[in-house]
């Protein structure tokens, strides 16, 4: 297939290379040079516009952009997609934003004749570059069923979350709940540490128990508990702290659009504003457990 | 073996019929005549105090009560059972209580001479009533080898939590994380669907994804999900949310002890405890759901 | 003065009549038909447009409006304000929009030649009518001078806060800590009582110690505190739940863009988040206490 | 009078020694001989026991002392006051602890024979030293009235709160809402400053409208705001953090064992615990802006 691919940074470069490997055709564009002379040097056709993109003959469009401020204005300003793609070319918006924002681009898509689907993942660079992401969908079945295949060249797990906007609807409140249960397990830990136990020992009989959770058992932030996991490399790499502040933020600004109270996640993300302000920003959303144990800071 | 066992009521009777159903021989207490009786009648030797258990030829005692104030006056009290059980006996305190209470009964039992494990359990009164519960045990591995034999008549896990205490350490952190895990995915769960997501639908992503948690997975508090949970059947059953309260409470008592900030954990107990004021004391904890969704309630 | 006034709403609607009763010479616009002719009616003098009250030879321009959107698309849209608005005319917003769009439509209207400030307001209905706002005035200390004349017809209390957006940023920390403290008087007086204190005579000792706030001496949230209070006539009238709620979206928007954390404010959002989706978004926002006091709740 | 005193700590000694300027006669007695001899310079006859200031021919008592288990191990011991005081002998105890403590040791005295009181103080070891503590007093109107002379000699505001306890209840409400408030003014001026606004100007504008309260005007915790308070000398002396989290603590407590819920104020004492743990456990409560501005901390 002939794909156009917009937003090269660092998940959509490497989901970018998977669809060449993949075999298909892509044309190509980022506002950085760089990035579109590196996919142009993997066999990308490079495009000096989304416009360009959009009139290169591409059977299907994927984005992956910053925020919604950047997708609105890639697919509805002036000189944006639909201003110059052809009717039937299928849109993928794999952008991690608000779902009403989502689901207004898509009904401006649908407007214009072309088929959207909200398709925002999960799996971080790592995946991206493994081409084991997850992709969580919005959009009709057909719309589906359309997308599955060009995801598949980038992701492992790719999943229908129902209609257009969902895919969205289901990162946000995966991730809140992440956000909470991470925070949960650094209290849990900290205060059976603090309390006598060793810490692998506790980890071993919650991991056994009610308490289990993918923070428990995967990405433990109390230190030396998982021998390869952040917080045994002083949280370095994983799923940066202002990251998951971006996410919890769109699911509190969510919540406020449909009146819903979600009182854990909004004082989870202070907390992890908290945790930024101390200047853990870049580092895995896991060292909020310093908050509990500053002795465990540098 | 021939066993004591005090405080026969919906966690204790259930339990010594199970040491009863093992071979054991048991003689038993209750202030409860009726809860004595009934044992009795399934084979056991009443007993009419504490001490008449303490003196009646035991090789162990096991007491399930309802707080700290009954264990320590069932151990330390002037005709309590460390006043009259010869040394050697080996205690085991089933019961839920904060882990420097069960720090000081244990330690007071040893300058008696008696080896001593705090075994708190999980599982609830199914659990107990089909020998499946778990029991944290803490106590040296001398004393959790000569314990083991006894509780796995009573439960399926019996985990070794390491000295004197962390039974009930690992219990109160794991239960608090726990409480905290439900109210979590509770709001992940309203989110979701009043943003117009299938709650089935959502509650399969979560699981597959980074949110998954026993609260999700087990127990998904949101009506519907799961056909056989408390939240199918107006939250009957289950595990009620003053037990939770319950817990809640040790946890942030044992963690104002040591000056460990809780955050999540406090606040999770408030919730319950305006869930609890709202009638719901008596169903399954996860009926916090309906803070979020008070059309729910009934 | 000839002014020009646009937003007559509930608040507007009474500001812009005592202009009138201030002597001066007013043009109104509003979408609704209805509220322009009851101004008409007044003495004001009817326009079909914002544009149209640009061009009516106005020296001033007040607009109260629901939201940031409203006031960007009136000042700044193509055909808006500032596209027909003759240089040096004075701009005062008194509608209560985050700071950072504040100080947007400001630049933009400085690059125009207008000086403008932003001036929300506090006090209600009730002060609007009897023309005892406070107003919160952002600007510099010369187009405070030029706005304190025209404002001072509507209000009793014109208060500088420093540089443009500087009023609104007054206004969303003054009212965040309202919010709070509310929640605050709302718990001590709920706990107070539930220990057996008579409610009166806890305010009285809270109101002369260090737990006095407005909230415990002006609106005390227990009914039967202050007879002439909210919480004595059903929290009916003054400042509605569901206004507290959007000041405190703005606020925590505002924490964000900022990356400064706000964790009881954050909290106190969502728990008037719960009191509005318990059907209490039109009360005033002391029947919070409802949350903690679900018996008085009828 | 011939008044007995027990517990000469910084709370207790100088509120002695003023009792001995107002022409008192003392017997006093305390754990540390040295505090014991410092009030006999100052005039006072010393006892070994609190026997023994029981039968000196006191004609009341009063007692200062840390916490629950000391009051009710000097009131209630084998031998305790109780054990050894004539009948008549008013009692007044002014440690801060919780209400049904006070309530319980209130009854035994009662069946004793002796009048008892609660009056717990505000205003610190500076308002000991002067004679201007607030005594909140739980006890009937004709015991108020017995205690009052005596404790007009060591503070300038008596309140009575009703019957037996509510002394302690008022405390622990009145500083609940102290507690909360103050984060409350820490939260809403930092992010008023980090919005651009100038600290004093805030304060201002905050204290003349309804955000105003105690900690905004009299320990606003931004530094620079007050010229002499705690926050402008690196929270130096004021009113400790660790107070604050006791003060807190018994709210909690109490609140748990009438099953009523406060969420903000278990929330603050969470955050007051995160900073203790930061090593600002001695410092004025007003420190806990620190977590909000980290910069600030040295």
């Amino acid at each position: 297939m002939h794909i156009g691919f917009l937003g090269l940074g660092n998940m959509g470069g490497p989901m970018a290379r998977n669809l060449l490997k993949a075999g298909h055709r892509l044309s190509v564009y980022d506002p950085s040079a760089t990035a579109v002379a590196g996919l142009a040097e993997a066999g990308a056709q490079p495009a000096d516009s989304p416009a360009a993109v959009a009139r290169a003959g591409v059977e299907a469009i994927i984005t992956m952009l910053p925020a919604a401020a950047q997708v609105r204005q890639v697919y509805l300003g002036d000189d944006g997609l639909l201003a110059h793609v052809p009717a039937g070319v299928l849109l993928i918006d794999s952008s991690t934003i608000d779902p009403m924002s989502a689901r207004e681009v898509a009904a401006a898509a649908a407007r214009n004749g072309n088929p959207m689907v909200d398709a925002p993942v999960s799996g971080g660079t790592v995946g991206a570059a493994a081409a084991t992401l997850t992709f969580m969908v919005g959009g009709s079945e057909a719309q589906f069923q359309q997308a599955q295949p060009i995801l598949s060249a980038m992701g492992r797990n790719i999943v229908h979350c129902g209609a257009s906007g969902n895919g969205q609807v289901a990162k946000v409140a995966n991730n809140m709940l992440l956000g909470i249960s991470m925070i949960g397990v650094a209290e849990a830990m900290s205060l059976g540490v603090a309390l006598g136990m060793d810490a692998k020992v506790l980890a071993g009989v919650i991991n056994s128990s009610s308490g289990r959770c993918w923070s428990s058992e995967v990405n433990n932030p109390f230190p030396g508990v998982l021998e390869n996991g952040p917080a045994s490399r002083g949280y370095s790499g994983g799923f940066g702290t202002d990251l998951m502040l971006k996410d919890l933020g769109l699911a509190s600004e969510a919540a406020k659009q449909v009146r819903q109270p979600v009182i854990l996640g909004a004082l989870a993300q202070q907390l992890y504003q908290a945790s930024s302000l101390r200047g853990q920003g870049a580092l895995d959303f896991s060292a909020i457990i310093r908050l509990y144990r500053p002795e465990d800071a540098t």
